[in-house]
């Protein structure tokens, strides 16, 4: 799924204020090949014409929409500590469409508390405030430990789709995506390079 | 690279004081076929015997080499705000070798300050404390406007490998391996699956 980098890079090339790119310079951008940026294109929609390049606009908007960025998504960000008031604080999500709308907690020193500009909810409050705010994407953001459970109250009240921070892969049926943000698998795939593919210092 | 999910998987089924796994049994775990994962495994060595599975211990003990995880790794945090924060107590990273030994910002009202164990230094000691404590990887969680300079940073001073946790791509020279711990770009591959794979609800 490499729309999202296309997003990204069409939008810094938007806001120099240029016009067209061609397949050559996305995939400059991109790290692929120039064939490859054809391929990725066409398979979703009539983007460019034979020898003119790619409209920059019609491309960022089309693909925008493909990706569901025209739209806004509404997020249950679930554990408050200090990693879940950074990811409140993130200030990447709000301009790409996600808007956290709800907080939960389930440390009675916590909720209660306003944080950003949320009041914490107890974890008990899930469904109803899911279903009332319309939310379909949650943050998992609580110790490992409670992390599976939090995930399966999250699917039960409707979520479909889950960001884990939690550092252990989390189970969820059929239809429920989740992606998790992990810093040390990272850092693992990062030292396997270290070790195996540099030149000794 | 799937060797770090290996791992976390095996440190699973090890810690359940299992002794062999079987090609179907990872499969399963880790949501490839058995074919690939014999595949996987073959391309690193000679861990299984046909019939037989493979052995966890060994299997274990062959891969953390393979990825370095047998080692320890220093790492410097340049951002001390409130991710850089987060960052620093995150309890995964200690158990998997990786230790951050150095805290650098450039706000003078969190020089000097003590974070963790850390004395939060300024950037320009960077250089020298790099080089005194044998510094590989580096963390990036300063603002997405000073990303970049912090990179060639870290990169001047000889870190070859930088986890960014700044909203934005980073260019490096040969040699020296970033990753990104991107949360719009996982959830906009989410986002992606919402809008075409679903079925409306």
């Amino acid at each position: 799924m490499r729309l999202p980098q296309y997003i990204r890079v069409l939008n810094t090339l938007y806001g120099e204020s240029l016009e067209v790119v061609s397949s050559q310079q996305l995939g400059e951008m991109l790290q692929v090949t120039p064939a490859q940026i054809r391929k990725d294109l066409s398979y979703f929609g009539r983007f460019g014409k034979q020898g003119r390049g790619y409209s920059i606009k019609n491309l960022l908007a089309g693909l925008r929409q493909i990706v569901g960025l025209d739209r806004h998504w509404n997020v249950a960000l679930v554990g408050l500590g200090r990693l879940g008031r950074a990811i409140l604080s993130y200030p990447g999500l709000v301009p790409e469409g996600f808007e956290i709308v709800a907080a939960f907690d389930s440390n009675h020193e916590i909720i209660g508390q306003t944080v950003g500009n949320l009041k914490v909810q107890t974890v008990g409050e899930l469904d109803e405030t899911v279903t009332a705010l319309d939310i379909t994407i949650g943050i998992v953001a609580v110790p490992t430990q409670h992390a599976q459970v939090v995930t399966d109250q999250l699917v039960r009240c409707g979520v479909r789709a889950i960001l884990n921070y939690a550092p252990i892969p989390l189970q969820a049926p059929e239809g429920v995506k989740i992606r998790s943000v992990d810093p040390v698998l990272s850092l693992q795939t990062m030292t396997y390079y270290l070790v195996n593919c540099s030149s000794p210092s």
